[in-house]
C-alpha cells in the first residue's frame, strides 16, 4: 500500500500546508471553486449529472463496499415532484456495522496521520467529480434550489472537510513523536527517551440531517477520521443520496489503496427499523456527531462516555438599530429569510426593532413603516419570478408546511402561495411574517423551523440586546445581525452575544448574508450556548477526538 | 492599573515565551528550583518558614482578602502530631461566593491574555518566596515528607501552573483578533472586517483533594484564570492551608493591581455545611476540575451544562517480563510503592508476573523468587531508618490506615509497624503486599489508595498484558511501569495500554520512578479511560474553558 500512499501524500503537500496555514490567519480559502461553470467543472458535466441522477433513480445504490446487506431500503422523496426517488441502500443491522468498524479501526489507527490526510483529501479530489450529481441529488432530497445544492453540498462541504482533515492533522503532529528529556540533578543528568501517540477514541457515529445532507456531516465525519476513528455515517432516511455519494468515493479511495472501506460505512434505516438510538448507545460507540432537533440531541448529550459535538435548534435574532440605508438592508434581510425559505440553521427568526423605530440618517423611521418596509422587501423578493425559485427552493417536509400556516401572532405577511415555473408540483411556500408581544416570551422562545419571520417591538435597542441575549443564553443561538451604525451600541451588542456565545454580523448589505458561515474563517456552534457545540472547526472539534499517551524509557 | 500591569507583562514575557517553546518541545523545563537549598532559596528560609508555620496554629488565616465571613471554621489535623492544626478560615454561603465570582468575573474577562497571564505569572514568583512555609503546610496536613511536601507543592506545583497559564495564553492567541476578508467575486471582492474573542465560560470550580492540596489544584485553577474565568478553590476540609496560601498570594496581586480579589476566592467547608454539591449544581457555575474518589467525581461528570475536568481513582499495574537486573528492578519498584506509602494517584497497585517467572538475562527466576525479592526490596527500605521516614512520611487519614490492615488475599508481606524518629506520633504503616487469584478478577480491579500491592500470578505475559489493559479500560489507570528487554513484546504492551489511555514507564531503575509526572513533559491523565479527563496539560485542558465568538461587517 505504502508506495501508492506516499504519492498521495506528495500529491496533496502543498493544498494540506495551505489550509492549515488558512485556518490560522482566518482569510479567505477555498480549494474547490463554488461557481458551478462549464469552464471550471467541464462542458458537459452538468447535463451528465442530471442524466445520471435520473437514471440512478428507481435503482438500487450500488457503489457502497459493504457486502451482503441484510435489506434493501429507501424513502426518500424529492420536495420539487413530492414523488419517490425510488433509489435503495443496503441495509445492515447495528450490530454488524459496529463489528465490521471495530476490525477496520485496527487498521486505520496504524496509519500515519500524513498518509490519512492524504487519502482522504484524494476522496475530496474525487467528489469534485461528482460535485453537480451530488447537487441534483441535495436538491431532490432536500427542496434546495439548484445553486445552494451545488455549492453547500459540493465545494463548501468539501472545504469544511478540508478543514477538519487540517485541524486535525495539525493537532495530531503538534508535539514530537519522541525527544530525548534531560534532567540536570547536580552531579549527573537523568535522561528519559519519551515518545507520544495519539490514540483515537474509537467508533465515531455521524447522524446526518434533512437539510443539509453532506455540508453538516463530512465535518465531523473526516475530522474522526484524520484522527484515526472510524466512521459509521447514519444519513437522515430523507436525505440519503447526497452522502452516500460521499461514502461510496471515500471507500473507493480506502479499497484502491489496500485498506478497509469499513473505515467508513453507510448506515441507513430500514422503515420499520430506526437503529440511531442503538448505534448511539452502544458502548463501543465513542464519539457522535449529530445535527437534528434539541430534544434528540438533549438525549445524545447525556449518554454516558460519549464525546458528543452536536448542531441542534436556535433562535437567531435581528437586532435593528440604526442604518445608512434602510432599503437596502431590508433586501438584504429578506435574502435571508428567504434563503432556501428559512430552512437553514443560521436563517434569522426574532427581529427586534425599538417602539421608535429605527434611526435611518438623521431621521428615525416609525415602527410601522420598517416593519412594512420588510414585508414588502420579502413580497418583493417572492414575487420576483426570476429571482424566487432560485432562493426559496422548495419545502424539505411537510411538517415545516404545517407550521409556517399554523403561525400565530398578528399576521404581518400571510402570502403563502408560490409557484416554481420548473416544477409544478414543488412543495413551496413564501415567508410569514407575524408580530409578537415582546412581554409573551413565550410566544417567541423556540424555533420555529422554516420560513417564519416574528417582530418583536422593544422599549428601545437595549431592551432589543437584552432579549436578543436571554434567548441565545437560554434557547440557543447560532448567528445573529445586528444594524446599527452608533459605536457604541455596536460595543454592546457584541459585549451581549459574546456573553450568549453567538456570532454577530454587522450592518450586512449586498451580496453577503448574515446565515453564510464560511469555511476556514467563520467558526460554526462553537459551544457557548444552548443550540450545541458542533465547533467547526476550531481547534476543539478534533482534539477531542483522540487522546495523548506517553511512554517513556532510560536512555542507554 | 494598566502602567503596572505592562510592567509585569514585561517583566514574564520571557518566560512565557521559554514556557510555550518548552510545551512544544516537551523537553526538561523548570522554571522553579525543585532543590530546597539556602544557596537557592535563602540562608534562613527554612528557619524562618517552620516558625511561621508554627506560630499561626491555632489563630485565624487572615491572609484572604475575602470581607464579611458568617464564621470560621477549620478542622485540618497533622498526620505526624494526631492532632488538630487549629487554623481557622473564613466561611462563606455558596450564594455570597457565587455573587461575588460573577462581579468579578466581569472585570476578569475584560483583562487582555497578556495581562492575565502576567498577573498570575507574578503570583507564583510570589509564591516562590512561600515554597517552604507552603511546605510545612503540606507536611502538616496530607503526612507527606518534607522532600516531598516542598517540591509537589511548591516548585513542581508552580511550574504545572506555569504549564497551565503558557497552554492558556498560546491557545488565546492562536488566531488574529482581527483581519480583514476578501472574496473574490469576479467582478469585485466582497471585503469584511472580521475579529473573534476568546469568551470565559464563566465561574471555575476547583475542588482540591486531601493528599495533593497544590500540585491537582493549580494546574485546573491557573488555567481558568488565565482564559478569563473567576475561580472559587474548595479545598477538602483537612487539607486547606497550603492552598490558603496559594489563594491569598495571588489575592494580593490582584488587588496590587487595582483588581477585585474575588476573582479567585477560596471556598472552605463548616463543619456541618459541605459546600462542594450547593456550588457545584449552581447554575452559574459552568467549570469544575476535581481531584477525588471516582463515585464524588462520577456525579459530577453527570451534572448537565458543566465541563469538569476530573482526576478519580485509578488502578495503576505493574507488568514484570524480563529484566537485566532484578534487584535494581525491585529496588525501583519498592521506592515506587513506598513513596507517600502509595498515596499517590500515580502510584502502582497491581503487579502482573508470568507463573514461569521474569527472564533475568539468559536466566528465568522462578516466581516464588521474584515475589520474594519485592517483598525484601520494600522490607529493605521500611528497615532503613535513614531512608524510610523520608520516603513513606505518614498516613492522610484513618480510613487509609484501615485498608491497609483489612486487606485480604495471601500475605506476602504484612509488616505494619514502622515509627518516625522526629515524630513519635505519626501516623504509618509500611506497604502491605498481598497475593490475588488471577481468575477473581473482583479482588484486584479496584483502587485500594494506600501502601497495599497486589501479586498477581498470570499464565504468561500476553496474559499479564490483558488484564493490565482490561483494567485499565474498565476501571482507569494513571500509569503503568513495564520492564521487558524484549523489543516485541514492547511494542505490544505499547499497543495494549494506548487502547487503554495509559502512560507507560518501560524499564526504570535508578533515580526515576514510574509515579513521577513531569510538567511541559508529561501529560497527566488524558481522558483515555474511567480514572479520569484532567489532561494537564494538553490543548484539551485550555480550550474547553472559553468559546470562540466571532463579529463581522463590511469594509467601508
Amino acid at each position: 500500500m505504502n508506495t501508492m500512499v506516499l504519492d498521495l501524500v506528495d500529491k496533496h503537500q502543498e493544498t494540506l500546508k495551505a489550509a492549515i496555514q488558512a485556518l490560522h490567519k482566518r482569510s479567505f480559502f477555498a480549494h474547490y471553486p463554488e461557481n458551478p461553470s462549464p469552464e471550471i467543472y467541464g462542458e458537459n458535466a452538468d447535463k451528465e449529472a442530471r442524466e445520471k441522477f435520473k437514471s440512478s433513480l428507481n435503482q438500487r445504490f450500488e457503489e457502497l463496499q459493504q457486502e451482503g446487506p441484510h435489506d434493501w431500503v429507501g424513502q426518500e422523496e424529492s420536495p420539487y415532484e413530492q414523488q419517490r426517488l425510488g433509489v435503495s441502500y443496503p441495509y445492515f443491522e447495528p450490530e454488524t456495522l459496529i463489528q465490521r468498524a471495530e476490525e477496520a479501526f485496527h487498521v486505520w489507527r496504524k496509519i500515519k496521520p500524513d498518509m490519512r490526510a492524504a487519502l482522504l483529501m484524494e476522496s475530496l479530489d474525487r467528489l469534485r467529480d461528482r460535485f453537480f450529481e451530488i447537487a441534483y441529488a441535495t436538491m431532490h432530497t432536500t427542496g434546495q434550489a439548484f445553486l445552494m445544492a451545488f455549492q453547500a453540498s459540493g465545494p463548501h462541504a468539501a472545504d469544511r472537510a478540508l478543514e477538519a482533515v487540517a485541524a486535525g492533522y495539525e493537532e495530531l503532529t503538534r508535539f514530537p513523536e519522541e525527544m530525548e528529556w534531560e534532567k540536570p540533578m547536580g552531579k549527573y543528568n537523568l535522561r528519559l527517551q519519551k515518545s507520544w501517540v495519539a490514540v483515537p477514541k474509537g467508533i465515531s457515529l455521524v447522524i446526518a440531517c434533512s437539510t443539509f445532507p453532506t455540508w453538516n456531516t463530512v465535518p465531523g465525519m473526516y475530522a474522526s477520521l484524520v484522527t484515526g476513528n472510524p466512521v459509521i455515517v447514519k444519513p437522515h432516511p430523507k436525505a440519503v443520496l447526497p452522502i452516500a455519494i460521499v461514502v461510496a468515493e471515500l471507500q473507493k479511495v480506502l479499497s484502491e489503496n489496500g485498506l478497509p472501506p469499513a473505515i467508513c460505512q453507510l448506515a441507513v434505516d430500514a422503515e420499520k427499523h430506526l437503529i440511531t438510538k442503538e448505534l448511539a448507545e452502544h458502548r463501543k460507540v465513542k464519539l457522535i456527531d449529530y445535527t437534528g432537533s434539541s430534544s434528540f440531541g438533549n438525549y445524545l448529550e447525556k449518554l454516558p462516555g460519549k464525546i458528543t459535538f452536536t448542531e441542534k435548534a436556535g433562535i437567531n435574532s435581528v437586532i435593528l438599530d440604526s442604518v445608512d440605508d434602510l432599503d437596502k438592508v431590508m433586501q438584504n434581510l429578506a435574502f435571508s429569510v428567504s434563503l432556501y425559505s428559512g430552512q437553514m440553521c443560521t436563517a434569522p427568526q426574532n427581529f427586534f426593532v425599538p417602539e421608535a423605530g429605527v434611526k435611518v440618517g438623521e431621521e428615525m423611521v416609525p415602527y410601522e413603516e420598517v416593519v412594512k418596509k420588510l414585508a414588502d422587501a420579502v413580497a418583493g423578493l417572492v414575487n420576483n419570478p426570476k429571482a424566487a425559485p432560485h432562493v426559496l427552493g422548495a419545502i424539505q417536509n411537510t411538517a415545516t408546511l404545517e407550521r409556517v400556516k399554523e403561525g400565530k401572532g398578528k399576521v404581518i405577511l400571510s402570502t403563502c402561495d408560490f409557484s416554481n415555473p420548473m416544477f409544478a408540483n414543488a412543495r413551496t411556500c413564501s415567508p410569514v411574517i407575524y408580530e409578537a408581544d415582546a412581554a409573551d416570551k413565550a410566544s417567541y422562545s423556540q424555533e420555529m423551523f422554516g420560513p417564519i419571520i416574528l417582530v418583536i417591538k422593544t422599549k428601545d435597542t437595549a431592551h432589543s440586546m437584552e432579549l436578543a441575549q436571554e434567548m441565545a443564553q437560554e434557547h440557543g443561538a447560532i448567528s445573529c445581525g445586528a444594524y446599527t451604525t452608533d459605536p457604541a451600541i455596536k460595543e454592546q451588542i457584541k459585549e451581549a452575544m459574546s456573553l450568549a456565545g453567538t456570532p454577530v454580523s454587522f450592518n450586512l448589505t449586498g451580496g453577503i448574508y448574515l446565515n453564510q458561515h464560511a469555511g476556514f474563517s467563520d467558526f460554526h456552534v462553537t459551544g457557548g450556548n444552548p443550540a450545541g457545540n458542533a465547533s467547526f472547526t476550531n481547534p476543539e472539534f478534533v482534539i477531542k477526538r483522540f487522546t495523548w499517551v506517553g511512554f517513556r524509557e532510560p536512555v542507554v
